[in-house]
Parts: C-alpha cells; structure tokens; sequence
C-alpha cells in the first residue's frame, strides 16, 4: 500500500517552528505520511491568494490526497474549522473561502464541521489551529478515519470566486488576480473567454496606458523590455516582459485593470 | 517498521548547495530516512533564534526523531561536535548552546563528544561540518546504531537560556524574544509567571512608550491599528497587531524592553 | 528494496503552484518517490547560478538518483528537453548548459533528446515544461524505464563551463562566479591552482583595491571587519567576512574580478 499524501499551504513561512510543528503533528499520529509543501509563502492574510495557488496545484496529486491549508485571519473566532471531501481529494482547513477556487473545481460530496475533540490535540490554543485541530485531523484522516467521524455535515460554507470579466460594447474589463515569483501578470480572463470574446476580429490588450498587440506562445517571445501577452500554465490571459518582471517595470497590483479590444472595421 | 525521522534546522537559508548536500549525505547512509526541514532561515549565526525555533517545534514529532541542527559561527574552531540524548529524542548540533533550550525540556540522558572519525565524510572541511560531520551521524544514527558508537561521553556543555524577567515593586520587566514571520513580538514572560504576578490586579503593559491592557484571547481581535497583547502559540506574552506587523508599526527589535505594572490602588 | 529519489532544482521560487505541481505530477506517476528539494532560490533565469548550484550537491545522492533542474529560460522554443544518464545518476532538464557543471564530474554514458509523447502530461503547455514534460518523464523514470524509452540519443548538447582563471606573470586573474547565502564570495579558483601558481612564494590576495593575506581556515579566524580567504566547503577559494555578508560590504557582483599576486623577493 502506498503511503497517505499530505499537502500544506499556508501564509506561515518558513523561518518560524509553525510548519514543523504541524508536520511533527502529522508524523507523530500516522509515521507513513508523505508530506509535501505547496507554498508556506502566501502573503499574510491573503486569502485569495492562497485560494489561488491551491487551486492551482491540487488537481496533480494522486486521487486521495489530504490538502491542508491554513490562511486564517479568523483564527481563535466563531469562523469554522472544516474538512471538504471532493469526488478526488479531501480538503482541510478554515471555512472562509480558501478551499473554494478548488473543490469546485472538483465535485463537492460533502463538508464536516470539524467538532470531535478527541481528534484535536489535548490543549487547544486560539492562535494556532493549524497545528492544534487541522494538523491532528489531517493524521487521523490519513489512518483511514472517515469524514464523518470528525464531525457533523453542514450544508452551507463560505464561497469564494474571482471576481467575473465584463463585456462592455467591445472591450472586456479584467482585473490582475494574481503576479507570480517571475513578477508575471495573471488575469481572470481565461483562454475560452478571450476566443470567444475576439473571435476573428482583431484585438489590442491594455495595461496602464499601454498597448499589447498579439498572443504569443512563451516567455522566450519578444523583444527586449516588450510587453507581451500569452496564455499562462493554468490557463489565464498573463503579460510578461522577457527576462523582467513585468510587476516592477509596469508598477501594477492585484486588482489593477486589464482592458481587451476588439479592432472593428 | 516506520521509516526514521530526521529534522534540520540550520541558517543556511534555501538557495544554496548546503541544505541539499546534508541531506544527500543522509540519505545515501540511510535512503529510508524520512527528512523534514524545521527551518533554514534562521539570521545567519544567531544562535539564540535558533534555540529558539527548535524549542518549540521538537517535542511535537515522533519519540526516537533525530533533530540536527546546525547555526555555527564557530565551525572549524575548539567548539565541539556533539550528541545529546533525550528521554524521548536525539539532538546534534554544535556546542554552543543551539540545542539546549530545547534539550532542557526533556530530561538530558548523556551529551556525548563526537569524535568517531569512522562515521564522518572521509574529508572534512573546515567549514562545513553540517555536510561532513553532522549528516553522517545523524544517517548512522537513524540506523540504530547507539550514541556510546561515536564518541565520548562528556560532563560540560554550553548551556543557553532564556534571559529571566525581573520584577521590581510593581513592575515585571521583561523584553523581546522573538519576532515571528508576522512581524508578532514574543515576550520572555510566560502565562504562568504573568498570571502569578497580576494575580487580581489591573495591570497595563508598556512598549516603546504606549500602553496595552487586557489580555485578548486571539489575533483577530482589536481594532485596525491597535496594539494587543495576548498569549501566542508558545505560551510566552505576545504583542500583535491586526492584519499588520507590530515589528514594523513600532520599530523594535530582539532585546526591547517591555514592562507589565501592577494597578495599585 | 529503497524508495528512488528526485531532486528537484528551480527558479521557480517557493510562493507559486509551480513546485508543488511538479511534485503533483511525479508522485501521480511512483507515489513512492522520495522528492528532495535541492534549490528553487536559483536567481530568475540565471542559468550559471543553477547549474553551481547543481554541481556542488548532486554527488552527496545515493546513486540512481534523478536529478530533475529547471531554469529554463528558453521554454517553449527550440531548445531541447534532455536526459543525461551518467556513470551514477539520471539527470533531467532543459538542453541549455544548466546540467552539464555537474555531468561532466560524473562520465557522461548517453544523452537523450525527449521525444516520447506518452511520457508526458496529456496536454503541453508552452510555458511549463518542468511539469508537463520533465515531472512525468522523472516519474517514470524512477520506475525503472530505460533511458531509451523516452527519445532518440543525440551526441550534441549544449555545455557550459567556468571561465577558466588566467595567468600573466606574476599575476592570477580570477573571478566571483557564486555569492552564497552568507554573502562569502566564491571564485573560480580552485585549491590544486592556487597552491600550483603560489607555490612557496609569498602572495597576497587582491579585490576591489583591497589586499588580504594568507589563507585561514575557517569562519571563525580573522577580526571584526577583516577580509579572510579560504577554501570553502566547494574547494574554491573564498573571501569571507566575519560574522557580516562580504558581498554588502564590499560592493561585489557576480563576474567582478580577484587578482591573486605572488610575491616576488
């Protein structure tokens, strides 16, 4: 039998004792854990942003891995700790939208309110349930303890979604929903959106006053300190600029407009 | 059998070959080994952040983990290599004191002088002994071999400690321990010292001139803006402040003074 | 029988999906695999820095470990996806220089192009191929395929070296070629050429208009301030100083020059 899969997602980092402290709570209750990080680097409190980064991994492991992640401003509040099971995956962490950009992605069957304390660790601090609640689950969970052992069924969650594009005559407003390590620019403007939207006509994309013309196909395109525009690895509408960080040079946010424009006539 | 588990704690932050070397070296000794990083970023030779993070993050794995931790400014000198033993775990480090805020929690059962040549890398440099004395060790340890195997026992070891807080009439003054990724300030004041001497009293808590009361239960309490204090997950007195880093918002440092006085009247 | 080992080396950062993907891919493929982080802190796009890296970890693995290294700036284009099979390991990545620092220490046996669509994820990104070609070709490597399997043996790769140090007169002309962690500079003089051009003679050590004499032997030595050489834990020689980043003080890059003079009456 292979060894249970535990992935951790947190805005922690990595200098404090808090990941070690989760991962020796794991290991202490189920040794045979594979523990894997998806990022400890999400910044501070930023709920989207983790939201983002896990739904954009999760869907590569193998069918049954238990995806824990802690981004929780809330922490020690009325907000509740609760586990996810997916048609594939099982999800830990706070109910405050985190976990949603990826289990609806992946078939919700059910979510636990996570409530049996014989499940958490004996002394439970308010600031740090990842290592006190999550962390102690996660290990039982991986042992083969069924969801509905750590607590009852709820029906109703906090959702999150990126906030929609929106067509107006002919342009499409979009937003930056996320800037990558390379200081990449991701929008919430997929490829099917962007097909459908420009059709046959020709398009320019705006960014800060500035004009992009054209997709191309890798990073590797264009000239030196040229804008470019091409279709990401998870699939959104991204603006680089080849070997800078389009980030610093362009001076933007998440948040900050994108505009697409179809050319008529 | 479980697979043995061996953590590493060093300043030898993630872009270079070190970490990565060490952790080859256990693992051709031992490919059974399950490796888990409690941190690398540890500020460069700041033996007490190290002491610090590795206290707090050991007791939670498995009993029989061998905890290798390596913040040396003095590799390569007279300081010695050493192994201490636990009632529950194995520590290796150098002996400077990096280990002892950790091993003093659990009961010393021998620190042994490490002077086997036969399990070091046949080279030994001068300034890595992480790679070429540490690792080698802690692959044969995790083989069961026993500690009397590597060396001599000895009697006298650096000893690290806290700096005590001190109460003078009505004031505890205490000062700054730690500063976690959050920029959260950890106090050298325990829950039980703090409650022991505000008893019933009111009491405020003075940093860098402005004045906190009460104690909150967790982070997501206080307003946008204020200072709160409250006990984190180590158990020592914090100073936090919402969805902000109170090290930048109040410019302090390791060492800062911070003062609880009694209300009398 | 032990579980195979993947190594992973990346610009990629630690904050993205991009590493945790690949791990995705990989363990999707031989959950058994033991994924070991060699760097993702590589500086964006810088090759040279990688394949340092690489080199001066990859021989402390247990033979038959796959090294998997990603700085790609070229994804997407023509260059080749590799594997190159020495006397020991597997290592895998993008045909450009960044693996050839470590393969040339290890009698290169054969060098596949990947061609092998079946052994890549279904659908290929221009921009990702360290998760849609280089994961699931290491996964089914660590499998136990042959080489073969994966594509057709080409005999012409591209390789990289170091600028080779270069003698004139009295004078040996090196250069900076890593800055670690610590901020101690690296050069591309190693310990066989230094001691073969200063022989007996006396020397002393040039850099920035600044002369530092002697070797030392460690960290430790030198005072408060002072500019040390040594050879480091690579065997290169290494300007170092104590308890400060040699790279802040000295105002030095990458590339910038050290001139080693002997001393002549």
């Amino acid at each position: 039998m292979r060894n249970p899969i535990v992935t951790l997602l947190t805005d922690f980092g990595t200098k404090d004792y808090f990941v070690a402290s989760m991962k020796g709570v794991i290991l202490n209750i189920n040794p045979r854990c594979c523990l894997i990080d998806i990022s400890h680097d999400v910044f501070p409190q930023d709920i989207r942003e983790g939201a983002f980064i896990l739904a954009n991994a999760f869907s590569y492991f193998p069918k049954g891995t238990i995806h824990l992640a802690v981004v929780d401003p809330g922490v020690g509040s009325e907000r509740k700790p609760i586990l996810i099971e997916t048609k594939n995956y099982f999800f830990l962490g706070p109910d405050n939208g985190l976990l949603t950009l990826a289990t609806k992605q992946d078939e919700v069957r059910r979510v636990i309110k996570l409530t049996n304390k014989k499940y958490f660790l004996p002394y439970i601090s308010s600031t740090f349930h990842g290592r006190d609640i999550f962390s102690p689950v996660a290990g039982y969970l991986s042992l083969g303890l069924r969801p509905e052992t750590f607590g009852e069924e709820i029906k109703d969650w906090v959702k999150l979604d990126y906030k929609e594009p929106n067509i107006k005559g002919d342009k499409l407003f979009g937003e930056i929903i996320h800037i990558d390590h390379f200081g990449n620019l991701i929008t919430n403007i997929n490829r099917e959106r962007f097909i459908y939207f420009t059709k046959s006509y020709n398009f320019n994309i705006k960014i800060k006053g500035k004009k992009v013309s054209g997709i191309k196909s890798g990073y590797w395109e264009g000239e030196k300190g040229e804008i470019i525009a091409l279709f990401g690895s998870c699939g959104m509408l991204e603006l680089s600029i080849k070997n800078e960080s389009a980030q610093n040079k362009l001076k933007v946010k998440i948040g900050d407009p994108i505009i697409v424009e179809r050319d008529i006539l």
